[in-house]
C-alpha cells in the first residue's frame, strides 16, 4: 500500500497545549507521524511518497473561505499585533449562549486577532503556531493524494496526516483539527466519481466536524464509533439521536461506546457500523483511523489491544469499497507504529507479524 | 450612602486564571473588594450595611434556572467526578459554529460536569472555585439591597459586588461574571416600579450579558462606554450597530472607545450616554461601575485619572434619577478604593478630598 506522507509537518510543532485551563505537555505531537512512518518503513511493505499539491479548491468545497483564510493569516496577523507567545490561543470563544435571543446578522467574526481567534475556536487545546498553516494544506494534499491513488485503480492508500482533521467543522477549527482531511477527501471523491462515499469513523472521538460538514447530505454516509460524548470530548455532538436533517436524514450514524470497552464489544459496535456502509451505494470508504482506542492511550478510556486493529481493517476491506485511509488521532507513542501496521496490513489482506517498536511490547505494559 | 457588602465574596478566592491558553495570576482577587471596603470605611461617610437574601426568583426572572442550577452543582459534581484541579474550567466551549446548519433542537446541555461547563461558559479566564456559587449569590443579594434602599427612598445606593455580572448572558457565566448583577438589579425595579429603567455602565469592556439580557426589551434601556470591540474583550459585541431588536429597538447604545482615551474623551462620550439616559422615562439608573478605564489598570488601554471619577459620578447623578451603583471591574489594586471614593463622592455631590491609599499617588505614578 501506498503511504502519503509530508515532512511539512515537523513544522507544526507543538510543546504544550491547554486543557481546563492548564497548560499541559502536548500530546499531538509531531513525534507520533514519525513512529507511523518509521514503522512503515521498516515493514518492507509499504511506499512512502510525497504528496502532491491540489491548491485551495478542495478545501473551499467543504469549508468557509472565512476559516481558510484566518488560519493562513493567524500566525503572521498574530506576530505583527505584538502577541507575546509562541502559540496562539483564544481569550475567548464566541459561545452559542453569548446570542441567544438575537438574530444571525449580530454572530460575526470580529477583525483583530484575537476575536478571529475565538470566533472559529472551539477550545484551547488547539494551538496556531508559526508551521500551523503549511502542515494543515499538506496534511490535506496527502489525503487528496491517497484520494487520487485509490481513485486511479488503487484499492486502498493511506494519507499519514497530520494534524489530524475530524473536529474541525465548515467554519471552525479545534480538538488538535484546523481542515477537516476526511471531508474534504469524501468531497472529492462523491465529485469525482457521482457515487455516494461512506465515511467510517473509527478515532476514539466523534468527529463532530465531520458530522457538521455533512448533517444535510445524504450522498456522504457518516458513521462513528467513539467514546460517549456523555463522559468525552467533544461532549456537545456524538450522541446517537443525531440521525441528520433535511436530505442528510438517515445518513449519520452515532454508536457511542462505553469506557474499559474490550476488543470483542469494539468489534460488535464495528460490525454494526459495517452493516450501514455496506447498505449504501458507492464503491470508495474513508476511514477516519485513530489509535487513541488503544488501552494505553493517555487520552482514550478503552482497552483494545494490537491484535484487534488487524482485525477491523480487515472487516473494513472485507465491505467491498475502496479505502481512503487517513490518520486522525492516537496519542501513545511507542504503540502507534506497530498499530498502523497491524490495520493497514489487515486491510490489505496480510497477516499481521508482529514487529515491536523499541521498548514497547503489543498488548503489554511499556518495556 | 449605604454600601452593601458582604464577607462570602473571600470564599471565591481566584490565585491564577487562564489567558489566551496561559495560566496567570489573576486578576479578579479578593484583595479588590477589600481594598474598597477599607478605603469607605476610612472615609467616614458611608454606611457599611450586609445585604439580606433575596432568594432565587429574582435571578430566574433574568436568567435561564439551567445556569443557576449549573452554578450551584458545578463545583460539587466536579469533586465527585475526580477533578484533579482546584478550580473548573471548560475543556471545550459550544462555539456557535460547531453546529452551523443544525437545527437549535441539538444544542443542548451535555450531563457531564466539563461538558455542562463547556456548555455555559464564554472563555477560560472564568473558574469555579469551591466558594463561587455562595459569593456569586451574595453578589445578588447585595445588587438588590443596594435596589430595596434606593426604591425605600434614599437618592443612592451602592453594591460592592464581587464577583461583578455584566459580562453574564442570560443562559451563560464569562469574564469573571457569573450572575448579572446589574441585569438582575434593573429587573427588580422594572418589576417593582412599573417603570423603564436605565442602566449606565462604564466598566472598561462592554457588558455583552447586559446587552443580550436585554436586546429584545424597550423597557430597559442599556448604555454603554468600552474599549471597542475591535481591539478587546468580549470581541464579539460591543459595536454600534448593536441597537436592539423587536421592542427593543433603539434601547441599546453602545460607544466604543479607543485605546489612550483622555479624561476628556471620556467625559465627552460620557455626555452622549447620560443625555441618551435623561430622555429616557424612569426615575431609577443602575450602573455597572468599573475602574478598568484607570490609566494604570494591568488590563484596561485608557488614560483616565481618578479626578475624572469624581466628575462621572457628579454628572451621572446629575441626570436627576436615583442611582443603584454596583461594582463591576477594575484591578489596579492601589487606586481602587481612591476611584471608588471618588465616584461615590461626586455622585453624593459631596467634594472629592483626595485620601490616597498606601504606596500609591493618585494620577501619578506606583510609589
Amino acid at each position: 500500500m501506498r503511504v502519503v506522507y509530508s515532512p511539512l509537518h515537523l513544522g507544526h510543532e507543538l510543546r504544550l497545549q491547554t486543557i481546563m485551563g492548564v497548560q499541559v505537555p502536548a500530546d499531538e505531537v509531531a513525534g507520533r507521524a514519525e513512529r507511523i512512518r518509521a514503522a512503515l518503513e521498516a515493514d518492507g511493505g509499504f511506499e512512502i511518497v510525497e504528496p502532491t499539491q491540489h491548491g485551495e479548491a478542495p478545501i473551499t468545497a467543504v469549508h468557509d473561505p472565512g476559516l481558510l483564510a484566518f488560519l493562513r493569516d493567524a500566525w503572521p496577523a498574530a506576530r505583527r499585533a505584538g502577541h507575546r507567545h509562541d502559540f496562539l490561543v483564544p481569550e475567548t470563544i464566541a459561545s452559542v449562549l453569548a446570542y441567544e435571543g438575537m438574530s444571525d446578522a449580530f454572530r460575526r467574526e470580529p477583525p483583530s486577532i484575537g476575536g478571529r481567534a475565538g470566533y472559529r475556536a472551539l477550545d484551547t487545546s488547539t494551538p496556531i503556531v508559526a508551521g500551523t498553516y503549511a502542515a494543515a494544506r499538506a496534511a490535506v494534499d496527502a489525503a487528496l493524494t491517497a484520494t487520487d491513488l485509490v481513485l486511479g485503480g488503487e484499492p486502498a492508500a493511506y494519507g499519514l496526516c497530520r494534524p489530524p482533521g475530524h473536529h474541525a467543522a465548515r467554519s471552525m477549527y479545534g480538538g488538535f483539527c484546523y481542515f477537516n482531511n476526511a471531508a474534504i477527501a469524501a468531497q472529492a471523491i462523491a465529485e469525482r466519481t457521482g457515487e455516494h462515499v461512506s465515511i467510517l469513523d473509527v478515532d476514539y472521538h466523534h468527529g463532530n466536524g465531520t458530522e457538521q460538514i455533512f448533517w444535510r447530505r445524504g450522498d456522504v454516509l457518516y458513521v462513528s464509533l467513539h467514546a460517549h460524548p456523555d463522559r468525552q470530548y467533544p461532549y456537545f455532538l456524538g450522541w446517537p439521536e443525531e440521525t441528520g436533517e433535511g436530505p442528510g436524514v438517515g445518513a449519520n450514524l452515532n454508536i457511542p461506546l462505553p469506557a474499559g470497552l474490550s476488543n470483542e464489544g469494539y468489534l460488535e459496535a464495528l460490525d454494526r457500523g459495517l452493516d450501514r456502509i455496506a447498505a449504501e451505494p458507492g464503491s470508495v470508504m474513508v476511514v477516519s483511523l485513530g489509535f487513541d482506542t488503544f488501552g494505553q492511550d493517555p487520552i482514550g478510556d478503552f482497552a483494545l489491544t494490537t491484535d484487534v486493529y488487524h482485525e477491523v481493517g480487515r472487516r473494513s476491506a472485507a465491505v467491498g469499497k475502496r479505502l481512503v485511509v487517513l490518520q486522525e488521532g492516537g496519542y501513545h507513542l511507542p504503540s502507534l507504529g506497530d498499530n498502523a501496521r497491524a490495520w493497514l496490513r489487515g486491510a490489505e489482506g496480510r497477516p499481521y507479524d508482529p514487529q515491536p517498536a523499541a521498548g514497547y511490547t503489543p498488548g503489554g505494559t511499556r518495556a
